[in-house]
């Protein structure tokens, strides 16, 4: 696939990670929404510029040497956690996970409490998931560190709608333009929504797809199309983006049966080929094989699958990079 | 408030950790009880060079490069545990967790066994937690590497003393002559009882305030003043250190119910009015909102609950550095 | 015990892990049974070379400096997993655990796509345990990275067969020659398996010891002696390996009692007496004190159980060393 890499404003390996580039002036990444197209590509020119870090064979570079990283992991979740420890062990910080029950902190008043704890310990910057959308947001009105929302309810995940863009960006060297479907549980999907504020803000038409249940018509009031059939909007995308099928969230059914819902929706060789030639075909992961994909079509040519694991990573330390490189203004 | 830096006869950021100031010469820190004054003091003073580590934008110095610090620890304690890798990191030593379950070493020779293991592996310091008074002391006599106590059942908790002292010496620029009253559980207590130790060494006045079933009349023998009423002793403080209530500890109720328990012990505006105008009110954490102290206490002037915290990983830098900077005997 | 220090043709202290000793080309280290017997000496004497370097106040060479490690783990194992974890950090590498649940992996793509995954985030050597004896290989032929594995099943364990013919070296200046005692449940044991590949290599006789239902006739097609009670083979034994029984694994009793076990096949003084002036006792960790061997064996002058943890060390810094030093050759 082609490679867009832009002209970067920012040297990352430069040791001194006092001047970030120019367009990025937030303290804290809460979400896509409030972002503007100017921030967000920002982010991804640094993302680029730290891309090539993870394939040599000293992946490392000093930026944030002595910084201490926090992550504040109020939900399980394996990849994530690993994958901005390793973006902030690759900057050289120091990482620190702090997984806390949900059931400890019932309060509200303790969550903050116990972030207040940690950043007295000293702390640069925190990387929080929780179950409650906002939380991200009221941590960062009352601790003095730099927050990144990595997942809060079913809000928003900013990070995973970079990479996201990364990735679309990376293979079709632009997003303006493009037509691009998220298929799948769009209504409890904080990945839906990280995509679809960055997709629209970057120029793409967004088209939402899946049944009535997942994907309520209500949803175009977010400036999206919205489609029940895949196989009517297939051939018009340049990229399609599958969403997991989180069966562990999923109370009650909110579609008929796991058959039905892949004879629809799943991602086959046969869609494949109704498809345009270049189709770009995502899935943040853990994918269910065989549910939201077939194994071609996830190991096929047409899948990112594995570039969106690796752009995360570049996506996680420029924005790493980007909060934690200022100077703390106080303790 | 007003923060006494003494002389500290310590330059940690020196790169030669072979030479550790004079009045120390211990190998372990096991409790409050059997250190003099002066060696309580070299701790602080130390504690004191290490502090404004934590305020930089580069939190490191490499004191305990290639040391290895283990954190062996039979109970849960995600605070305390932190505090210690943090501290560890900060002095650039490698840390490593070795949490074990108390079921897989019920016999007191597989603790050992374990220990052992874990210094064959190469090890300089061990962090130990263990719910049986004194394991840390028995673990002492059967390795090599140098043990800091984290808590051994209600025994002791020295470094939580040793920051408690250095929050009230750094607030009030002495500890000789003041008086402090510790309330809540104070028989079942580790925090209560290396608090007791380190501020009778060290020239102050200690109450011990809470109802007859936590804190019965013996607890006199220990040198210290009883109170079963907080109103009767609070106008006389100048240093209230407010206990948790253990509620997962406490398996019979030892008191009639918590609303009497707050009703009598908790720190309220109205108790603080009542106080010295200087009052200091220290909290270990996690605290417990409206039962030790009411949220506008915790939150206000008089609180220096995350300065302990602070001073927290201080305390615990200077104690890995006083111990882990030796070189080691044997391995 | 004499320590035989062999020249070793590495000098793993250099700064440039390019050029590791010649004997070695391979990616992965699978098992024992693939191996040559240089291949064998040459990982032995490079961790002989690698072997002081615990000793030391400074616990730390660069020659990883940037390398990631993962810990891939589906069973528990804080032993193993922690002295890999320290190998990898005395090289100066990034290590990073990834333990996952066998439930979230029931099938077997998906074991690969976590795998993909990780090393799509940067990744120079995985560190594999898994309960499907082969589950290593399998994952060699769909990564790039390099694979150790760190116990598969019954099958090996071939890092516990390393350290203890590093071990026997040491203790003994050779291997050739001796004969060696593999005493327990060798019929579902890994360790017992490394341990058959790696002394028959060498050159040195393998008796199998233990009940029929642990130890059948039919593994003399190994090679081995096989023999059942432990008094008619312990005169001729220069080493003898106690093999821990594995009370968790065992779904079924396969002795009658462990009295009797231990009445036939424990290591005891009596025993010790009977047996030659310098047998060596190993036994890999955890030790059933009273089981496997008496406490006094476990703590006497012939045991070389804690020598077997700090040569872990070593030889799991040498296989990073030898696989992770290489330069990455995609990702």
């Amino acid at each position: 696939m082609s490679t867009a890499t832009p002209a970067g404003p920012a040297t990352p390996a430069d040791p001194d990670p006092a001047s970030p580039p120019s367009p990025w002036t937030r303290k804290h990444l809460l979400g896509l929404e409030e972002l503007s197209r100017e921030e967000i590509t920002a982010v991804l020119d640094t993302a680029e510029s730290f891309s090539e870090v993870s394939n040599r064979s000293r992946k490392k570079v000093p930026a944030l040497q002595g910084r201490i990283v926090f992550n504040l992991f109020f939900e399980n979740s394996t990849r994530t956690r690993t994958s901005f420890s390793l973006a902030a062990k690759r900057l050289s910080a120091d990482v620190q996970d702090f997984t806390a029950s949900v059931s400890s902190i019932s309060k509200g008043e303790t969550f903050i409490d116990t972030a207040r704890n940690i950043e007295a310990m000293g702390c640069d910057v925190m990387v929080v998931r929780h179950p409650t959308p906002g939380a991200p947001h009221l941590l960062s009105q009352h601790v003095q560190s730099s927050i990144i929302n990595a997942g809060d309810g079913a809000h928003e995940h900013p990070t995973q709608g970079l990479l996201d863009l990364m990735t679309i960006r990376r293979a079709k060297g632009k997003i303006e333009g493009l037509t691009v479907a998220l298929v799948g549980d769009i209504a409890h999907s904080r990945v839906a929504r990280s995509n679809i504020w960055g997709l629209l803000k970057l120029g793409a038409r967004v088209i939402l797809c899946g049944p009535p249940t997942l994907v309520p018509r209500s949803l175009e009031r977010l400036g999206c199309e919205v489609a029940h059939r895949l196989d009517d909007v297939l051939h018009r995308c340049d990229v399609i983006n599958v969403l997991r099928i989180q069966f562990e969230r999923q109370q009650r059914a909110l579609f008929p049966s796991v058959a039905e819902y892949s004879h629809f929706y799943m991602m086959t060789q046969e869609r494949v080929r109704k498809a345009k030639d270049d189709l770009l075909i995502l899935a943040p992961g853990p994918i269910n094989r065989g549910v939201e994909l077939t194994p071609e079509v996830a190991d096929g040519k047409h899948s990112a699958i594995l570039d969106q694991v690796h752009n995360g990573l570049a996506v996680r330390m420029a924005v790493l990079y980007l909060l934690g490189g200022k100077a703390p203004e106080a303790e």
